[in-house]
């Protein structure tokens, strides 16, 4: 039960990240397709901002269901992602804003790696509950994805000061390989149940 | 239970799109009626987008109720409904900001337009789940009100370049054919229920 | 279950509706006790419409759990309450911004009054749904609070433009007798289940 | 189920407080590393009430476990304390608009006392429907942690218009003496219910 409560805080908290994110959308000052034109960067930003929110909303969703016991470790490494991915408002509005100057491209880089490293340590510690020869460690150990993706924020901080193009490109190829749920907790979860039930 | 939390989180983002609306309803400079009277333009493209959004909650609902089986699919359509209401706040303070200049209320119709692709969208892969012969595709099969409000989104685009006042009476108009529940749902499941209770 | 659903989605805006006002509280220019001073108007238009919204939020909860079966009309006139209720961070930032002008003060005392209606006509929805001879609706029927407080609301916005402290003596007077929740309907569904306990 | 709403409720506004203060992060001038450092003191006070509104929807999470029954008192001494944590985004701007000025400082100090008081009567409250020789009350009756802190609260008031790097030190000392969760609850009522067990 206090799972569930962490979770629905932390859908709460995303919720409205997710959703703030809009207010940067400011009015623009004409009334014309041109003047909408002008908001292209911001509303970019705020395109690729949503689609990682929401893979952080969908794997934290499968992440803490393999929680066995919450301990404070675990609750503050939590509030550690919720609080690294608050950020990322903040650096989506400034990209948005300077339309892609390095240093706020680059920064919004570093909010993805730090909001990646949360989430990577949160994931540590959850796994140090189960069993090391366990199904989801098996499944969750060798963690490919979530190294890769650490690597691939690293590239587009430091392109962001020749080419914030390629440091976009990251950003979206990042997204792409997040796009599909974590599948293996899942089937790892399965896996268990099964020998479990064989067990029995 | 996975439904139950996508479900949750969108009432989340809902909540917040509705509320942050009114945000725009910035305090004027006066303090007589007056001052308030010039807010009359903002004031509606509000009391529209709140209406137009609690019609989305309440058929939403009815639709996740439909769901079989959450896949990563339906997830994402989910995610491209939220997105693409998301942008309501905005196209609502542009066209009242602007007291309905043309471009902004085209652009309102655009993203009513968007949203409903969305939701039509969504319709369709979760309708895909049941048997083409199931009480629900046969009831929601001939989506006529969606495809006639995708329709009457097409009209108002156009004719904000003449009267933006047909737009409105449009916008309105497709408020009022969406007013009703979609009852379509609520009586294909019931049907089903009583169909599958009538075999045992 | 709809009725949990339509109840955490309420909850949900108010939570947001109740949160907003404080970014009202704008971060004064100086940085000393005088700055912050001249907030105090400001922050007693807060402080009066944080009661109001809690006790919607109470007597909301109380009345909700009189709803038998949810329909079209509870819905929408749901809707409708929590549209008004949505109006009261802006009257509220408005009647301080101006230090409680009369004009502000009284569209403070209109939001209030079309509040009230809003939550007067939902109920009599509600009541509609029970037998005549119910004890809730025998509770219910001469719903007195109510209706002294459309009157109690009436009065602000007259003396609005005589003197806005008289006003605001209103306010805070309805707010106390509002203050205590709701017991009548508690009494009646409690001695509703006692009759039929009885009967069987 | 009465607590349980309270509780959800209670949820969305902190969520709401949590998120809406890196709204003060407003995107800087520049668009280099130096106009990032210049919001290095608003980062700092986000960063802070960060923690500190985590630790309370922690510690208020195990408090609401304790409660037996619902009553007007609680319910709104619970609201008192939302409405003190309310005031945390606004003093925390201000702090960090102002790179901490002395007055802001010992506002920001005066607002965190403001919920500690609250936060301490609503705690007498819960307590008072337990038995003075229960195990919750013999574990939460000597509060040295919070009475400690609202002392701890008082001195960098003080300190504020001398250095309020001190002040800031000490904010961030009860922060730290609050980090860890409140295990005397979750012990007290483990305990109690051994021994209603022990009883059986």
């Amino acid at each position: 039960m206090k799972v569930h409560r962490m979770e629905a805080f932390s859908d709460g908290i995303l919720a409205i990240i997710i959703t703030i994110m809009v207010l940067e959308l400011k009015v623009p000052e004409g009334h014309d397709w041109k003047a909408l034109a002008e908001l292209a960067p911001k509303f970019f930003s705020y395109a690729v901002s949503f689609v990682y929110i929401g893979i952080y909303w969908n794997n934290h969703h499968h992440l803490l269901h393999t929680v066995h016991k919450l301990n404070g470790k675990i609750m503050w490494l939590n509030a550690l992602l919720m609080f690294s991915l608050s950020l990322i408002p903040f650096s989506t509005a400034w990209m948005g804003e300077t339309s892609f100057s390095p240093t706020p491209t680059a920064l919004y880089g570093v909010t993805l790696l730090f909001a990646a490293i949360a989430y990577s340590l949160l994931q540590k510690a959850i796994l140090n509950q189960h069993a090391p020869d366990s199904a989801v460690v098996k499944a969750m150990g060798k963690d490919l994805k979530g190294t890769l993706s650490i690597l691939f924020y690293l590239i587009p901080i430091g392109t962001a000061y020749f080419s914030t193009l390629v440091s976009c490109f990251f950003f979206v190829l990042v997204a792409i390989i997040w796009f599909v749920p974590d599948r293996r907790i899942e089937r790892a979860l399965k896996n268990e149940s099964e020998i479990s039930l064989a067990k029995d």
